[in-house]
């Protein structure tokens, strides 16, 4: 007897249903962990007739169109999403439940996912325990997280993800006035990220607008004149890194 | 006869003046590579009788009083700084530059010097070689810029890395009501920065403003409601993530 037999009977069964950036990285993250099946949202198409786990993985304002269409069809569903409540799913099955993982998934982009947090969430103990499992197969941060709480990491991913993103856009554009590259802001950017290992952002905090250096801000809005989304992108963040400096030094 | 050998005559005399973390970072990295003194900003106690070249490292409207004291004591007079204009240092020493280093400098967190990248300006032949050469010494990536160039660098640097920390702090802010600590957000952070080394920022933009989701924009709004700031940055950034993705559809 093989006490670590790979038998099917051992391995998850888990069906993921859509076809963008996450249900495609979390497809290649189960490879080979789990019995996987990436399942076309519109059609159904790969469904098995019965899964263990379905991972509902489309547009927020599908998941209850697809979930629907799950009835009867699997042991436990869950959705991706940040902002959609677990509650988006009830009727579908008899366990539900979230399976939120805190990342950016970009295609052909590729991703180390045994550092990926992931918050679960479950109607009950059966689909925490399988959800848990099933997010340990892939990473070594697995959390609970209830739905008001993932609402407020979906958030805050918003501002330390997206906005981030954006904010190197807008170095782009004024890098690219000079016929400059912006990848010869990497090194700096990788290094604003891996100062947050050791410090807080706010003891990380360089740059004019922690100094008070009103001759270097007033320049650099003369420099913005005439585009009011960067002069006002650049006022409000600059305003906040003030305050909380203030405050820092006040207490 | 060694023909690599490293007699003080073949060694870079280079004087810092400053105490800030620009310039002890700058120490540190030419210790073992340049025969380096670390120079007291008031006092101007450690400086050489006469340097072939001194980095003034200290505040944007402390560089000129500090050039004015350094008047006949080196060959070279260099800043670090991004937005003063190397005219700042007119009459100080025959030859001037600017020596701008693009990265942020924190006490106690270390730094791989070698892929910072350092923008050179120089009154005239000998200013630009010798500190494309001292540059060289440190960093594998040494660009020249003339001072309306490092200005530009310097805004962009603001955006990319001190809102991008402000952000952060906004994350932080968000995740502590809840008493979570940021450092879930660091795996995301990476990510969001590590994907700008194969995909431009347009390219690499996700989240709710880019698929225009106005059913979870309006949820985050409403959960800021209250906090006018982040209330702001929230929106001015999501009109820009949104502006960028129209223009980008449209062409």
């Amino acid at each position: 007897m093989n006490s670590v037999s790979d038998t099917p009977k051992d391995t998850l069964n888990i069906s993921i249903v859509g076809s963008g950036n996450v249900a495609t990285h979390l497809a290649k993250a189960f490879s080979g962990k789990a019995s996987v099946s990436l399942v076309n949202p519109h059609t159904l198409e790969g469904l098995p007739e019965k899964s263990e786990l379905v991972i509902i993985s489309v547009k927020d304002d599908a998941i209850k169109e697809v979930a629907a269409k799950l009835k009867g069809r699997a042991e436990i569903v869950a959705h991706t999403s940040g902002s959609v409540a677990m509650s988006a799913l009830e009727g579908c099955a008899q366990h539900i439940g979230v399976f939120y993982p805190l990342q950016t998934f970009s295609k052909n982009v590729s991703l180390n996912y045994k550092e990926i947090p992931f918050f679960i969430e479950g109607s009950d103990d059966t689909s925490i325990r399988v959800l848990t499992s099933a997010a340990r197969l892939i990473s070594e941060h697995v959390m609970p997280a209830d739905s008001a709480i993932r609402k407020k990491l979906h958030i805050a991913a918003v501002f330390a993800c997206n906005f981030t993103n954006s904010l190197a856009g807008i170095a782009d554009e004024l890098l690219q006035e000079d016929g400059l590259d912006y990848k010869v802001m990497l090194p700096l950017l990788r290094q604003t990220v891996d100062k947050l290992s050791s410090l807080s952002p706010a003891e990380a905090q360089t740059g004019p607008a922690v100094r008070g250096d009103k001759t270097v801000m007033d320049a650099h809005l003369k420099m913005l004149e005439g585009n009011d989304t960067l002069s006002e992108i650049y006022r409000t963040l600059s305003a906040r890194i003030s305050s909380v400096a203030t405050c820092k030094t006040a207490q």
